[in-house]
């Protein structure tokens, strides 16, 4: 392998991937690790690194790094930047004589209060791709973001912790023995987003209905699953309605679950944009490292 | 102890209690055990309340019971009476060749589908003692109930899961490090559901901002908690008011948690009456058994 002229690490909670890059935006190798932020004590991220990418070059030459690696309990911390702001790197620190590691801030929001750490890298990276876009931009996952982008700044965010609220209560609750299933039924889906978009207040109701069917009306798990997460996403698509109304709005993500949002929001005549996440993490540490270099 | 005329019984999933009766309804003595029916099979219920009841006359005299105990995976099934009904014992069986053990039958709604098994008694227990009560009896707990009553008869009913994703939201989910506390912030509760009343909407996102407040501006753990109950109350309020709004309310349970539902339904400036649970289930199995007996 040649010698990489950077490295990019995406280094979340549960997990790391790192690329070695050339100057040009090359990838010249990728590798990955189950040692998340999660796992690690401060002195244990460097370590690491160097076991996951065994072999490759990483010591004075710039590492930039996005996620919660830069969380207080991380690697290093790096400080929120407040927003309204661009997404620029932010803490060029040393952790060893011979690292050169980049942290990318996540972003703040004081009123009302929000966190980022990681979503802000995949905006600079779609914004990376697509000059001058101005619109809402929706990262769904565990703790989904809703985006306002205009003139390459974040103007204000929010987030909705619909799949956390989805696994806790599919796995934690007296859902859990109506929801297990590998089916999947997506009429119940669209049927949940209407019910939670035209009637929020009822979810509450309608969660332990589920559980209800099954016993009363033979509900299969299946489509109480996909009813579960109907309702969830349909309720956050209410609460978001200020944010993607009448907006362009592009979806960044992976897989089923974006496709989820994207349908959803079709219901509500609102198209959107789906991006695959992996590409554009990438292309947000690569915006990072010209920043840095230029 | 005089030799009991009868056998009362609150078998829930996770404990049971029992009382040893006089036909007049004094209470001779009294049991409990944390053999739940959660931890039974159905072999070992009769072993349980010997056990429990260690030195009481329990054989050939009524045993009268409520609660999970008579579901599918309890001791008998008792089949569920569908509303609109009057709440009576449903099955009398003889689960060994000496217990006269009678289930009080749960009740099932088929559209919305609705179950429940033992709030029918203490619906039975409050009627019992207040003669041609009508109204709506909201029954708090991990799936609290709201009941429409009248002339004696449960005419429907809706189950709000607010208490189980209480505890899955607050063990499960990012929100396990705000609201872990012993202290508790009645403003903030206040707060919390009249927020969720008038927005309902907001709410997947207003629990996200109990993790950001800690990080950005320092809320307290017993301020987070206050407000993710008030939160969840107001919310199920809302999805509630065309039971309450209006109607002469009682709310029925123990202790801390039946009171925060009187306070949240004052705010909005619907009295209700709080009553104890305790000695409102014994009522209701005592109306049982002298329905049994006349």
């Amino acid at each position: 392998m040649q010698t990489p002229d950077w490295i990019a690490v995406d280094w979340g909670t549960s997990n790391m991937r790192a690329w070695a890059m050339s100057a040009s935006g090359s990838v010249l190798a990728a590798a990955r690790s189950d040692q998340g932020m999660g796992d690690l004590t401060p002195d244990q991220f460097e370590p690491a690194l160097r076991a996951a990418t065994n072999g490759w070059v990483i010591d004075d030459i710039p590492i930039i790094a996005c996620g919660m690696v830069g969380a207080r309990q991380g690697w290093l911390e790096a400080q929120y930047a407040v927003v309204p702001c661009p997404v620029t790197p932010d803490d060029f620190t040393q952790p060893s004589s011979t690292l050169d590691v980049h942290i990318i801030a996540g972003l703040m929001q004081t009123n009302p209060a929000d966190v980022m750490r990681g979503e802000e890298t995949q905006i600079a990276g779609f914004l990376s791709m697509n000059k001058n876009w101005d619109g809402v931009i929706c990262l769904p996952g565990t703790h989904t973001k809703w985006v306002h982008v205009s003139a390459d700044e974040v103007v204000s965010f929010q987030t909705y912790m619909t799949g956390d609220l989805f696994a806790a209560i599919g796995g934690h609750t007296v859902l859990r023995h109506s929801v297990q299933s590998d089916n999947w039924d997506s009429d119940a889906f669209d049927v949940g987003v209407n019910d939670a978009i035209s009637r929020p207040e009822r979810i509450a109701a309608r969660l332990f209905s589920l559980r209800a069917e099954g016993l009363v009306n033979n509900m299969q798990n299946g489509t109480a699953r996909a009813s579960l997460s109907g309702l969830l996403i349909g309720a956050e698509l209410a609460g978001a309605k200020p944010y993607w109304l009448g907006q362009q709005i592009a979806v960044i993500g992976a897989g089923n679950l974006t496709s989820l949002y994207v349908r959803a929001l079709a219901l509500q005549s609102a198209p959107a944009t789906q991006v695959k996440g992996d590409a554009i993490t990438l292309a947000g540490l690569t915006a990072a490292y010209r920043r840095l270099k230029g």
